[in-house]
């Protein structure tokens, strides 16, 4: 089945301790289509300016992603520009350009209405709930988001999450939304807000996701070299949808097993600068991170 | 077999904001020794004050533990005390009152020299150096340490490492050891130092072995509230190496299910001021978190 993807789609110019590069392929839902075009067909929503590199748009189709919904507008490309610290867990903004993302309404082409798994992928809050309400029915949606919408956008952040199955946000996110310094206790909490899936993510620590069924502590794919994590979390959350798309039945039958896979996806995103490393790699590379994650896990 | 178990006994007068509690049973020996005895008979060397509550003494023998080592002398028994921030990962030490620790001496009883398994708990490394030179042919020696010892006695704890079979430690101490903030780039730094073990703990991230087979992520079993985190990572190190003692062959064979065991004890450690809570629990209370947390973790 397919998955349809609305968020950022941007030019990074990224800078660590040990190189800088500009205007590289970036935004959530750039990343998160990249990952999820591994396992499921992908519909991406979302606008780019006139300076948008045509190599960028050839990227997405080699991905065999789906463009109907990818706006060209006059104007700039949404830009962020950030810099991180040595150690990569943290990093600060240097500046953020909206381009044509200020003005941008997603809107939905006729045919991808009827699409089954919907990521709402970081992006205004109000957005997300606009891409919904052109949806018919979907079998499952999914919503990241970031601490900006919690500062600015808090009501319509929790609007949207009565209207979502599965809510992904960071421990950080957790705990300024819950006040609750201990990421399990912050779940309860979570779910009480709308989601019946809620997913926290820990970085290089892994991921928990609570569910009816319980708790499932997710792994992370060790790493001895983080070249930039920027688009990670994008990455798990497309490569978390675009598995549970290609995966027959139930959801919760397959949630374990798609974390696993975003987080391998995940991995690979953080050995390049933007999505230099996550477009150079095959299904069978994924597979076999896939394989030993959970050698490495098992007792 | 049995496990001998080198370190502080001491009262800890534990603050947090919740509460409040002076003079608890503490010290790196006695949380791993309590810890050990669920899984082998563990005999404990250490020293303590005239001040030493016969309770206390009494909690060890109840555990089964074999006091002969235990020195008892006159003065004060090793007094910390600490306060813990809202989110329970931060502490500061608002007193060390050293007593007879000053002049602590380890002397094994003849018997115990022949002790197969020994746990170097947290102590100044030439206090361990001077355990292990009385030991004939131990199976396998574990030492943990304290950053403490990273900043005064990094000869003495470098020269100890060429002599044990594993090294635990947590994050933060392998970062100021190998000067590397990726915990994975530390670990082929760490085993250069001479152990063929290495095991980072992360707190409630879990903890990460290194061996010749490879890598193993141990899950930290998700608690809801920690009550006091005082003791876990010497809790950890306690119930491995009395899980590694009571399970017969390789070693080796055993190091990942021992890390589950130790995170479990870790677990009940947190859910009590000092040893308040791990001396309440049986063993079947620990065999029940050990299955739940091996099904937290399958795919």
């Amino acid at each position: 089945m397919s998955v349809l993807i609305v968020g950022s789609t941007a030019l990074d110019s990224i800078k660590t301790p040990q190189a800088g590069h500009p205007r590289l392929l970036g935004g959530s839902a750039s990343h998160a289509a990249v990952a999820a075009s591994f396992f499921a067909p992908v519909r991406l929503i979302g606008v780019v300016g006139d300076d948008f590199p045509r190599r960028y748009l050839q990227l997405f189709r080699r991905h065999g992603i789906d463009l109907e919904g990818l706006q060209r507008r006059e104007g700039r490309t949404f830009h962020w520009s950030g810099e991180y610290e040595a150690n990569m867990n943290r990093r600060r903004t240097l500046a953020t350009e909206l381009g044509v993302f200020e003005t941008f309404t997603p809107t939905l082409p006729a045919a991808q209405r009827d699409t089954p798994f919907v990521l709402l992928a970081n992006i205004a809050p109000s957005l997300q709930h606009h891409v919904l309400d052109q949806m018919r029915r979907p079998k499952f949606v999914a919503a990241d988001t970031m601490d900006l919408w919690l500062n600015i956008a808090l009501k319509d952040l929790l609007g949207l999450l009565r209207r979502v199955d599965l809510f992904i946000l960071n421990d950080s996110e957790a705990q300024q939304l819950t006040k609750e310094d201990n990421v399990i206790a912050a779940l309860p909490r979570l779910h009480r807000l709308g989601p019946k899936y809620v997913i926290i993510k820990k970085g290089e620590h892994g991921s928990i996701l609570s569910s009816p069924a319980g708790l499932f502590l997710a792994p992370a794919y060790p790493l001895r070299r983080v070249v930039d994590p920027t688009g990670a979390g994008d990455s798990f959350a497309g490569g978390l949808m675009g598995h549970l798309a290609s995966a027959p039945g139930r959801v919760d039958a397959h949630l374990r097993q798609a974390m696993v896979y975003g987080s391998v996806v995940a991995s690979f995103c953080c050995e390049g600068f933007g999505l230099n490393r996550t477009t150079k790699i095959q299904r069978a590379d994924i597979e076999r991170r896939v394989k030993e994650l959970e050698k490495l896990t098992r007792v």
